[in-house]
């Protein structure tokens, strides 16, 4: 069905390290070559995708030699240019080299730390040259795996430092760039800093520019916290924050799986594909950015499964998409969330020009409001609720 | 030994519905009778606590009449007269009575929203009339089981509404009384608005007054999410804002145990203890406010265990303390640190007057750094002070 | 659609505790009155489902007089009398009362040990009485908070004594009964004996009379320690140890939810039910129980909302039984498991009268076999197949 | 202290790949260099170890030539001559070849299969020569992310068919080896085979020669479930399956983190070496094999930190052991036993020779039995018992 064919209006991305994800885990080397940036671009282009984002090392490996570098950068540039693929997006890799054994902006070791602010500033300059607009920091080495060998308000203390520095740097420069931070609870840290959107979100309040500064939630990094994925990107998008969306799929709390989105928590993910679509003001989107799959193809699949792998992340957002736009337009549906009592809730509870005097003097609200009606009445029909959104999730009444 | 019998320094205070817990859970009745408050207060100033906080609804039944409510009120007040207890910090019950079973600040049905505010508004004065200094807010059912039920984003601006409510309350009263709101993930709602402590700072960014709210967080709390209290802590520190904190003990993600402190991960215990207390920029307390336990006493327990669980909470807590002040003046442990650059964080990474066009400049920063020395060098030796922290833990190098 | 209208066939069974269940939790009283065994029974029917299961104190409350308990079985037989509702399971309550608050079997107090058997060795009586067919055992108190307080072998030893003496009794009583036991990780207690269904297993192992003895994994519970719960069910059938199973949702590792079933991890949900519906040897149902539901309406809900719920429960299993026949009957499904190598795991790894001298001596097996084609190579395409899983179970297939 | 130093009578094993961890995980390459099996030998002699363990791949690289192969055994073979170190247990990587992606005994791929078994057969052979006792298979990738990809049944029937064959083997080789499954919950895979140490016992009963096969459990792998380690040592114990063990420390519900043993949950450590150690039943130890670890030296550690944390592990559980042994002999404790009655659950529930009827004869046990005496009395004394042991573990009653 056509709606649920990916076209590039559907803003779908992909990271490098995604597609091209070699098999590597804790227990086992790769199981499938290098995939290169050209290909990618191509298939991504091919599959309906609009935009491919990486980090420095994805494109070329850690210690390249600047002729190393421009030559990828060269093909990449290349590739976009001959499909249309943009880069909507660009992160540094501060994790995986064993200088960054500590950490990146908050290691212990202070050489590091301005080795790591060197290599993002360098990005940076990259990223604008590439036109991406969002530039993500994962932190994923930014923490501890013991108490007392990380002092976490030093720590917030330099992170912050870092991001003060390059949110001066691309207004300087004039970069139209923004950036998104990225948490995660855990792994490969056994602690990580700032480990939920939550944690984020507070500390860009601290930032010299907090208004340069947003997150980049992923659907397994919150789940693996046992938090409600849905729910938090909400709390994003009331703070105004949510600068990027990482999209794939988690089967609970346990080491971070990057399925393919859905694969995971499917009601979850129907109830943040309605937000994202439907949750706006008028009922139209509420989130215009990429929608950025960070997942992997599993280890025991080929290149045939890889694109595979690539095509079910897009389908299944858009037949998301489709049932929950059912969803919304069900009359049924509407009548439910009114005896749910759901529009009710964006009601402002004192009215007009009401004051707590005002409130006070309400016997209504108090005095002669009878809380035991509350007891085998007035029940709030959640679950009935919560039983059309399943039916329609898996197309029981379409 | 002195140092571990409390004494009212130590500022040790308990909720009056922890003592008084009777032992009723999700499969189960109680196994203890009611405890009276003024039997409370009088054990808990025996044993060296220095205040008693409550919710409303511990003091006086939901419900009661105002001659019942002042009745309980003016016992309170002898109980606290004859003995010498405070109360440092009072909360108000929005969860237990029906009319509460979708929320209080934030259910989808606004008259009750309006009620929650008069109910709390009330308790206020009381608390202010009764010298707490801290208005506690746990919001343990403002939440859903179910997506579709709750929009989150409206929910966060009822809440907000409120808080900003209280907030011009006590301001235009003159009440000398912050606010601290109480994160939980989960239990008794499917998920919980402000689900951490990190969400919790950033609402308290969207205020009207950010400045009179803070958090409250709770060991178990936090833990029943998987993060590092001691860590959250910390950056609640950074951000200014932990107001008041709940004390206790958590096995792992699964239900709110509220064991006694330290009767959970008692390395973190140590490591929060040694933050509160030694985590001031003299190594002296980072933290001079009550220092709460909201704990159950297990519902195995009778009276006698009641109150050897009390005991327990204070005695742990004053145990770590010793070993944690160990453990800062051992000359091995100082050199530990030394050598895994943990005082180096606390150095800018940038120096003094530093841009990022010097460090752009300096080649020893990046084109003549080595990162290659790191694979298999320069290790940061957190094994061996973990360990050391482990020794001192279990009294092994005193 | 008739598929989806439930029927007696379907083997739809509830507990007296579920639709039952006034509302209270670990912090909140009831919302809903009780709800009376006559009513439950004529509603139940309505639904469509075909049997009713109970606690004796569900049925008549603990301590109550011989005259007030036969009341209510008069009443209940009635009522089963008058609809044709079956019995097809009961249980007897060791958890709830303060006897028994160190549990029943394993209480480390030997008087309560005796008393839990006398209730138990009556509660089988009535079981009989009643033509129930399984009596399943919820040992939710057998276990402890504290290592110390709990000898897990001399607790194993004593559950084993009592098993062994309740499987004598029905044995010598000539009662059709057999014996499922119900494992649950946590909760109430800290950490609960026999904590999922492997535990239970292996336990059962060691008793007199394995064979009158199974297992009746609950959902929620083996979810509760992050497990899979359709792969539970394959090596509870694979041992011939599913006498009886419990339906219900459960969102990821936290408190016990006892949501609808479906309400949860849908996936799973969606795998259980092909499972026990065509994962027989001919295609067929692989078990021919009760399908029972032990959830709770939430608490939110009134009298109308528990009915809903109760519907729901059954409307789901049976809208996935539909989707899961069309994922078996799908050529493209078929291919993808050919694809996938999911027929060959049921091919012996060994010919027929093969040794291991045989396998020894095949040089195809070992000195001929390149492994390395499996790098790049030989793909398993199981993303493809989830995703054939994923949209069959939303309905993007039919 | 010259308890705290270990010796070989301690039997402190380690695996070759513990020490040898390289420092690479899903998210970076290697720390470290490679370290020689001859300088582990040395060094862990040194150290106090006894015994070194070994997959194949660790000794010799997957693929290897005959003549690397033996030059490597024969490498080995001199180092444990010269150091007097034994090899307690062999065990054979299944897991990280791309030939095994799908897993080893149970792959959906017949011909992987075999090539397994002939891995496992050349390697049994090995561990024979070598005198190795125990003989772990963990099955870490006999799993699925996806529920439609693997037929769990038939993954049993296969896993079964291998052990059964492997057992006949053997048998007829006169070998002096026992098995030990090693259970886990996930990662690699998403869930994998026989998840917790339960499920491995359960499914030992159905092979042909049970009596060969144990389990090896890993504290970090049954808490990833969030199980008590301590309880299902107990109840492996009870089954007379405890043949081996792993040592290692966790922090909660996460990827697995190998920490060094007391690094993680350090009250059910205590527990653990508690149990080990004076869990016998004349109060000796219950357990006398190897105790060995199964950690990794954390990634941002030298080859110094790699020794100081294989030290950190003897050295912890010898401080363990003399904590456990003092609690033990603290006459409060042993009243505090009393007084909780432990000792009572030893006692049989019935009399010397007491039938049932005899019981449905005792009015005391439930006809005059008052259960209203344990509300508000009868209390356990739990906490205080826990209380006691927390003390003891830190050594504030020494």
């Amino acid at each position: 069905m056509s709606t649920t064919t990916p076209t590039r209006d559907d803003k779908f991305s992909f990271g490098l390290w995604t597609i091209g994800y070699n098999g590597t885990d804790p227990f086992g080397g790769p199981t499938r070559p290098q995939l290169d940036v050209v290909e990618a671009v191509t298939r991504l282009s091919e599959l309906g995708a609009y935009g491919l984002t990486f980090h420095d090392d994805d494109l070329f490996a850690f210690g390249s030699t600047d002729a190393e570098r421009q030559k990828q950068i060269d093909r990449l540039k290349q590739a976009l240019s001959d499909t249309g693929l943009i880069i909507p997006m660009v992160t540094t890799n501060l994790f995986s080299a064993p200088v960054f054994k500590d950490g990146g902006f908050t290691s212990n070791d202070r050489e590091v730390r301005r080795f790591a602010l060197r290599k993002v500033l360098r990005n940076l300059d990259l990223a604008a040259e590439l036109g991406a607009k969002t530039f993500v920091m994962w932190g994923g080495r930014e923490g501890a795996e013991y108490d007392a060998a990380k002092d976490i308000r030093a720590a917030l203390e330099r992170y912050r430092e870092a991001v003060n520095l390059l949110g001066q740097y691309v207004t300087d420069k004039g970069y139209d760039i923004r950036f998104a931070i990225e948490p995660k609870p855990n792994e490969p840290r056994g602690d990580i800093l700032l480990p939920t959107l939550g944690h984020a979100l507070a500390f860009i309040e601290t930032l010299e520019r907090p208004e340069l500064v947003g997150v980049n939630p992923e659907v397994g990094h919150e789940q693996m916290a046992g938090l409600n994925f849905a729910a938090g990107i909400a709390q994003a998008l009331y703070q105004g924050k949510l600068f990027h969306i990482d999209l794939n799929g988690q089967r609970g709390i346990k080491y971070d799986q990057d399925l393919v989105f859905g694969h995971g928590d499917l009601q979850n993910a129907f109830a943040l594909v309605d937000l994202l679509e439907n949750g706006g003001p008028n009922g139209g989107p509420s989130y215009d950015g990429p929608r950025h799959f960070d997942y992997k193809p599993s280890r025991t699949e080929d290149i045939t499964g890889v694109w595979d792998s690539a095509a079910a992340n897009m389908r299944t957002y858009l037949l998301l998409k489709e049932r929950a736009k059912a969803f919304r337009a069900d009359p049924e549906v509407q009548a439910a969330l009114e005896a749910s009592r759901v529009p009710q809730l964006s009601l402002p509870t004192l009215g007009a020009g009401e004051s707590y005097d005002d409130l006070l003097a309400d016997r209504a609200s108090y005095e002669d409001f009878d809380p035991s009606v509350y007891f085998g009445g007035k029940g709030f029909g959640f679950v009935r609720l919560q039983q059309l959104a399943l039916e329609h999730l898996i197309g029981a009444r379409s």
